[in-house]
C-alpha cells in the first residue's frame, strides 16, 4: 500500500514557489537547513554570526540566487519567490534569515541598476552582481544613521568623494565585504542630495563594529560601521534625488528592498505553531478545550498572516514589472499593500508566537528553548524600516485621506539630520570609542 | 489632458475577476448596482425582500450567472470570480448579495451534479439549470432544522416520498420556485440516509412563512418553510450517504456552496471604510491623531480580510477542479482553508465596521445610517454554516492535531436529531402555527 | 436544611452600595425592575419611551434619588452607589438606565450648585431640585447642538435672554419639563461666554421633536429641541467662563456627569453574559471546547469591566469630596481615571456581548432577540460625551506627554462653532422642518 | 514658591497601601530600590541571584514583613498592600520582586498555620516564622514536581519520613534555607495523602541546583532542588488530605499564596509605560498621530490592569478573613476574581509592554534595554500557578456551568503523576546529573 502524500493548501500563502528560479533556489536552501538548524540556538546564545554558513553560501554560489543570469546568477527575481525562500531558511533560523535576505535583496535591487540604471550605475551593479555570484561579495546595506552621526559625502576635490559618519543595524556586517549606504552630500557647490556611495572592506577610514548585542536576531550580525574620512571614487556612487525632493518613484525600490522580510516573521510564526501542535500531539492526554481554542484561533491567524503577506508579494511583483506607469504613482502603490502586509504581520506574527508559548506551558520559558528565541526573534519585525508602525500610520493614513507628504523616509531623516545635525553629530574618531 | 486612471491594487485580493466569465458577470451585475443602492435602506427598514430586483434577475437571465454555457448559463465556475461578484452587490446592499449568492451557489452545486452525478441526478439537475437560465426557477437551499422538527423522507408506498418537516433560515424564501432541502430518510427498510429532496412551490404540503424579522440582513428573505406531507416524486431526490457515515469527501460540497459568501462581510466592511474615509476628508479639520491611526489600522485589516479570502478562494478553486484526489483528502483539504478564512472574516469584517461608527461618530448610531446598517449585517457571518466559531474551533484543531471524527455538520445534525427527535418533534400543522 | 446563599464577589466591582442612601435606592429601583424588563423590548421594537414608568418614578419620589436630603430627596450622593442603582437597571433595560442617569446626574449637578454656587444659582438649584423630588420636575439636559445651529442667548433688552438654536442627542426628552443646556452668548457687550439657561417646558419658543430612531437606545427617548427665541429670565440662567477660558475644573463637573453611565455598558454586558451561560447551561449536551473557552474569557473581561468601573468610581468619589484641592488639577484628576475608564468599558463590554452572540447561536441573529438589542444598545458607549474615542486619546496624551491645550470640549464646541457657525447656522423655523 | 505634588489616582488601584503596616513595609522597601535597580541589569545578563540584596533583606529584617507581629515581625497582612508593596519592587526588578514575593507569601501561608492549624502545625509555623523575622530562615516553596519524578515521602520505620523527588522552578533558591514542598506520602499503611514537608538547607539529602537559565526573570533564582532520601522529621510535615480528595477549601491558600504575584507584571507594565512616555516626552519633534493614539490606548489600558489586580485583592482581602462561610465555597470565592483578573493581567500587561517598545523603536531591541528586559520577564505571568491560561479555562467554565470537578491543581498533578509516574520517574541520584 501507498500513502499518497497529502498536498499542502497550494498556490497562494506562499507554500510553493511559482517560478522555475524559485523552486531551484528554494531546492538548493533546504540542502543547507540541517546545518542552519543545528547551530542556531548556539549563534542565538552567544550572539555570534554563523559565518560558516554564509562561508559556504558565497563557495556555492548562493549569494547570487538573485543575480541576473546574464551575469551568471540564478535569476530569481519574483519577490514571492524570494519570500518563499527566506520563510523556509526563517523557519530554521530566524537570523539567518535576515542576513541572507540582504543578499538576496541586494541582488535585485543592484539587478534594477543593471537593467535600467545610467552607464556608470549599471557597470558598477556588474561589478558587484558578479562578484556576488563569484562569491567575491558579500554586499550589505547600510540605511540608518547613529543617532550621532549624519553620514555625508564631502568632496575630496579631485573628483571623488570622502566619507564620515556611521551606520547602524548593518546585518551581516561581520561578513560584508561592500556596503551600499545611503548618506547625504555636504551640499559644497550644489544642494544636497541624497546618495548610495559603497564602500567596500579594505577602506582604510572603514571600520566594521563587534557591537550587535540583540533582544532576538542575535545571530544576524546587525553592527555598526564607522567611516572616517572613506576615500570613495565617483564611480562608487549611485547618485539619487536633492535632499527634499518629493520622489514617490523611491518607494518602489524601498518596496523591493524591504518586503520579503516579512516571511521571516511568518516563518517564525510557522515554525511555533508546527512545533507546538507537535509537541501537545505527543502528550498522552487529550488536548484541553483552551488547547483546542487557541490551536485553531492561532492556525487561522496564521492562515491569514501567510495570505496576506503572500497577496501584497503578488501584487507587488505585477506593479515590479509595470515600468509604464507613473513612478511616482507605481510607488505608491507598491509601499501601500507592503506596509498594509506589514502592520498587519507585526500584529500576528508575534501573537501566532505568543499563545504557542502559553500551549507549550513553562518549559518555552527558558532561554534555550526554540519557542523562546521565536518570542524574542519575532519582535523585531517592529523595527524594520520602511516603516515602523508610527511612521506607516503616517505613510497609510496620508494616503486614505489624499494628503500630500514627502513619503521617503530617507528622505525624512535626511532633512531631519540637517536641522539636529550640527548639535549632534560628533567626529568619528569620538564615535569608535562606543 | 487625459488622467491615467489609478489602478487599484490588481491581481488577488478580490479585486478583480480573473476569467472572462466573471467579467462579464460582474459588468452586468455594476448595471444593477444603483437600483439595490436605492432601495436597501427601505427593505431594511421594512424588513421586506428586494422582489422587483430579483424579478428583474430573473428576467434578464442573471440567475443563470454560474449555469454552464452548455446550459445556457453565462458558465461562470470559480468561486474566485463569484465571490468578486457577491462583494460587489454586498458593498451596495448585503442582504442581497446573500440571497443572490444563494442563487450563484446552486448554480455551481448542480452543475456539479449535472457534470459528475448519476443518470437521476444528471437529469434533475439539467431541468432545474434550465430553468434558472430562462428565469423560471429561484432554486433556494434549506439547511438547517428548526428546532421543533426532523425534517424526514417516509416512503410513500408506490416509489416516491412524503416530506414533512420544518427549515429555518432559507434565505430567498419570498421568491423561491424550488427548495434543495438536507433531510434524512425515516429508516423503512434500509439505515437512514441523508437525502436532498427538492420541493416545488406548488407543493400541496408546502408553507412559507412570512417570518423573517432579523437583527441584521432584515432584506435577505430569510424565512421559515414547513413540509406537511409533501408528495415528492423518487426522480426529485438526491440520494446522499447513510446518516452516521463519517464521508469528509461531503465537505467539497459544502466548502463549494458556502465559501463565497466570505465575500458579503468582506463587502460589507469595505463599503463602511469608504464611505468613512469619505465623511472623514469632507471635513474641513484635519484628521485627529486617532483618527489617522484608526483609518490606517482599519485599512490593515481590511486588506489581510480581502487577502485572506482571495487566498482561501484561489486554493480552493484549484482544488475544485483537482478530482484526481482521494475524496476525503480533497473534502479536508478544502475546508480548512475556507475555515480558517472564516474564522479571520468574522473576526476582522465586524471590528472594521465598529471602527467606521467610531470615526464617523454620534450620526452613525441613527437606525437608518447606512453604518448602523453595516453594523447589524456584517454580524451575520458568524452564524453561517459550515461551520459556526464553535464547531469550526472542534473541526480545525482536530485536523491539527490529527483527531479522527465526523466532519460533516448535517450528518452530525441528523444523528443528534434521531437521538433528541423523538422528544421534541411535533407534527406539521402545529409547527405553522408558530 | 437551609442552604447559605452565595456571596457574590462584594465590596468591590459594583456589586453593592456602599452608603445607606444607596442601598435604599437599589432597594427601590428593584421593585421598577420586573416592570422595567417586561416592557423594554416593545419600546425598543417601536423606538417609544417608556412613559409609564418615569410617571411612576416622578409620582414614587425615585427621581429625586440624588437630591440632597436636605431639600427633600434621597442624598444619594456617592456616584458609586449612583453607578451600582444604574447598571441594576441597565441589566432590564439599558434605554431606562440612560434616561434615568440623566435624573440622577441633575440632582447631582444641582445639587453642586445649591451647595456651592452663589446666590442666584443656589435659589435656581433649590426650586428645581425641590421640584425633582416633588414629582413635578424631569430635568433634562442638552449639551450637543446639532450641526446646522449653534445655541446662543441674546439680550431681550430688559435684563434678560433669548435664546434661539437646536440641541440633539437629549435623553428621555419626551417627558422632560425642564432643561438644562449649554449655550453660548452672543458676545454683544462683553466676549461670549459659556451659559447654562434653564428653558422650561412651557416656554413659547420651545420645540421638543418626536425624532429619536438610534440604532440602539430606542427607548430613551433621545431627541432635538428647537429654541425660537425662548424668553429666559436672567435668573434662569447660569453663567460659566468666557469662551476659550482654558479651565480644567469644568471637568470636575463633566466628569461627575457623565461618569456613572459607565454603568449602563457594564450592566448590558452583564445581562448579555449572565442570559448567556444560562442558555448554555440548560443545553443537554456539554459545552464544547471553544464555548469553555469563550465563557472563561469574557466573563473574565466582565470581571475587569466591572473592576475598572468600580476603580474610577471610587477614584472620583473621593476627589469629588475634596475641595481642597487646585481646581483645575482637580479636574483633570477626575477627568483622567474616568477616561481611562471610558476607553477599556468600550472597548470590553461590545466585545463580550459580541462573544455571547457567538455562543447562544443564530437565534441571537433575530431583531427581538434580547442579545440582539444588547448588541445595538451596548455600542452606544462610544458616542457618550465626554469623551469620543478621538477626543479621549487627545485629551490622554497630552495629559501624559504634558502638553497643554483647552480640555473643555463644550469650549471646543462653541469655538468652532463661532468659526464655522455663520456658514451653516440657520434660522429656527426652518430647524423645525427636519 | 512651593508646588505642591500631584496627588496620584489614590484609594484604589494599587497606589498606595491602605494599613500603617502596608506603609511602613512600603516605606522601607523604597530605601532599597535604587540598590535593586542598579544591580537588575548585570543580574539579568549574567542570570544570577541578587544575592547581596537578599543578605540585607535578611539582615535588616524585611523578611519577616508578613511575619504577624506577636511574632516581631511587621504584620503585613493585607494581600493588598503586599501587592503594593511588590509592585513597588517590580517596577525596578521583576526577577527581585518574584524573590521576595516568596518570602511574603510564607510569612502570609504559615501565619495562617500558626493562627488556625493544630498544635503541631503551629509549633512548625512559629519555629519558621521567628527564624524570618530573625533572618536565619528564607523559606522557599517548591509545587511543581520535575516531569521526571513523582516527589514522595515513605515512611522511615521509625515514626518519620523519607523525601525523594525533584521539584523545579523553586525561586529563591539559591539563598534558600528552608523548602516547603509539595509532596504526597507513597500510600503504605494508608492512602496517599497530600503532605507539605519542610526540608532544611543542611538536609544530607538535598542538593539545590544551579540551573536556573530563563527567558526573562532570570534573577531569580528559579532552580532545581533534589530530594534523595531526605530524612524529615514527622514534625516538619504538614499533612493535608488525601489524593483525590475534592477539597475546595485548598484554593483558599492557593489565593492567598499567589495572588499578590499579579503585581509582579503590573509593576513591569508600569515601569515599561513610565519609561517610555518619559522618552517620548523628551524628543524634540511633537509626538506622531500612532504615538498619540498608543500612548493613550496603552494608558487606559494600564489602568486597567491596576483596577483589576486591585479589585481582586480587596475582594479576596475580605474572604480571607472571613471564616464563617463554608470553606469550600470560600475557597472558590476566592479564587474566582483571582484567576478573572490573572487571565486579564496576563493579557493586559504584555500588550502594554510590546507597544512600548513600539513607541521607543529600535533602541528597545537591544539585549540590555530595559525594555528588552521588560519584554521577557512579563511574559512569566502566564507560568504562574495557580493556574496556566488553559488550567483557568477549565476552572472558570464548570465555575459558570455550574460542573462539578476536582479544582485543586496539586491534587490533579498528584493523580496525574501517580497514574504515569511508575513508568517515568528515575532514582534520585540520575536525576542529579541532568
Amino acid at each position: 500500500m501507498s500513502l499518497r502524500p497529502a498536498r499542502q493548501e497550494p498556490i497562494a500563502g506562499l507554500y510553493e514557489p511559482v517560478t522555475p528560479a524559485g523552486h531551484a533556489v528554494l531546492d538548493r536552501l533546504r540542502g543547507y537547513l540541517p546545518l542552519i538548524r543545528s547551530t542556531a540556538a548556539e549563534h542565538d546564545r552567544a550572539g555570534t554570526f554563523p559565518t560558516g554558513t554564509f562561508d559556504t553560501f558565497r563557495k556555492e554560489g548562493m549569494l547570487g540566487a538573485t543575480v541576473p543570469t546574464e551575469l551568471g546568477g540564478m535569476g530569481l527575481d519574483r519577490l514571492y519567490d524570494v519570500a518563499v525562500a527566506i520563510l523556509a531558511v526563517a523557519q530554521a533560523d530566524a537570523s539567518t534569515a535576515l542576513a541572507l535576505h540582504m543578499q538576496f535583496s541586494r541582488g535585485l535591487t543592484l539587478g534594477y541598476e543593471w537593467r535600467h540604471g545610467g552607464p556608470a550605475a549599471r557597470a558598477l551593479a556588474e561589478r558587484l552582481l558578479r562578484a556576488m555570484v563569484a562569491g567575491d561579495a558579500v554586499v550589505c546595506s547600510g540605511i540608518k544613521d547613529h543617532h550621532s552621526a549624519v553620514t555625508t559625502l564631502t568632496p575630496d576635490g579631485s573628483g571623488g568623494w570622502l566619507l564620515s559618519g556611521r551606520k547602524t543595524l548593518v546585518s551581516a556586517g561581520p561578513v560584508g565585504t561592500h556596503f551600499v549606504i545611503n548618506a547625504q552630500t555636504d551640499g559644497t557647490g550644489e544642494p544636497p542630495r541624497l546618495a548610495s556611495p559603497v564602500v567596500t572592506r579594505d577602506n582604510p577610514g572603514l571600520s566594521v563594529l563587534d557591537n550587535w548585542d540583540g533582544l532576538g536576531m542575535r545571530a544576524s550580525g546587525t553592527v555598526d560601521i564607522v567611516f572616517d574620512n572613506c576615500p570613495i571614487p565617483a564611480s562608487d556612487v549611485l547618485m539619487r534625488d536633492p535632499v527634499g525632493a518629493r520622489n514617490d518613484a523611491a518607494l518602489a525600490g524601498q518596496t523591493v528592498s524591504s518586503i520579503a522580510m516579512l516571511a521571516i516573521y511568518v516563518g517564525v510564526a510557522q515554525a511555533a505553531y508546527d512545533l507546538t501542535v507537535a509537541a501537545l500531539a505527543r502528550r498522552p492526554e487529550p488536548p484541553q478545550a483552551a488547547a483546542q481554542t487557541l490551536v485553531a484561533d492561532a492556525g487561522s491567524r496564521l492562515y491569514a498572516l501567510r495570505a496576506t503577506a503572500s497577496t501584497a508579494l503578488t501584487t507587488i511583483d505585477v506593479l515590479n514589472t509595470d515600468t509604464s506607469m507613473d513612478p511616482g504613482e507605481r510607488g505608491r502603490q507598491m509601499m501601500r499593500p507592503f506596509q498594509h502586509a506589514k502592520m498587519m504581520v507585526n500584529q500576528l506574527a508575534p501573537s501566532i508566537v505568543s499563545d504557542c508559548l502559553t500551549l507549550v506551558g513553562g518549559a518555552a520559558f527558558t532561554a534555550g528553548h526554540p519557542l523562546a528565541r521565536c518570542y524574542r526573534d519575532v519582535r523585531a519585525g517592529g523595527f524594520m524600516q520602511p516603516y515602523t508602525y508610527v511612521d506607516a500610520v503616517d505613510f497609510l493614513s496620508s494616503q486614505a485621506f489624499g494628503i500630500d507628504r514627502d513619503n521617503n523616509y530617507m528622505s525624512h531623516w535626511a532633512i531631519r539630520a540637517r536641522s539636529q545635525g550640527s548639535a549632534t553629530a560628533e567626529s568619528p574618531s569620538k564615535l569608535l570609542s562606543r
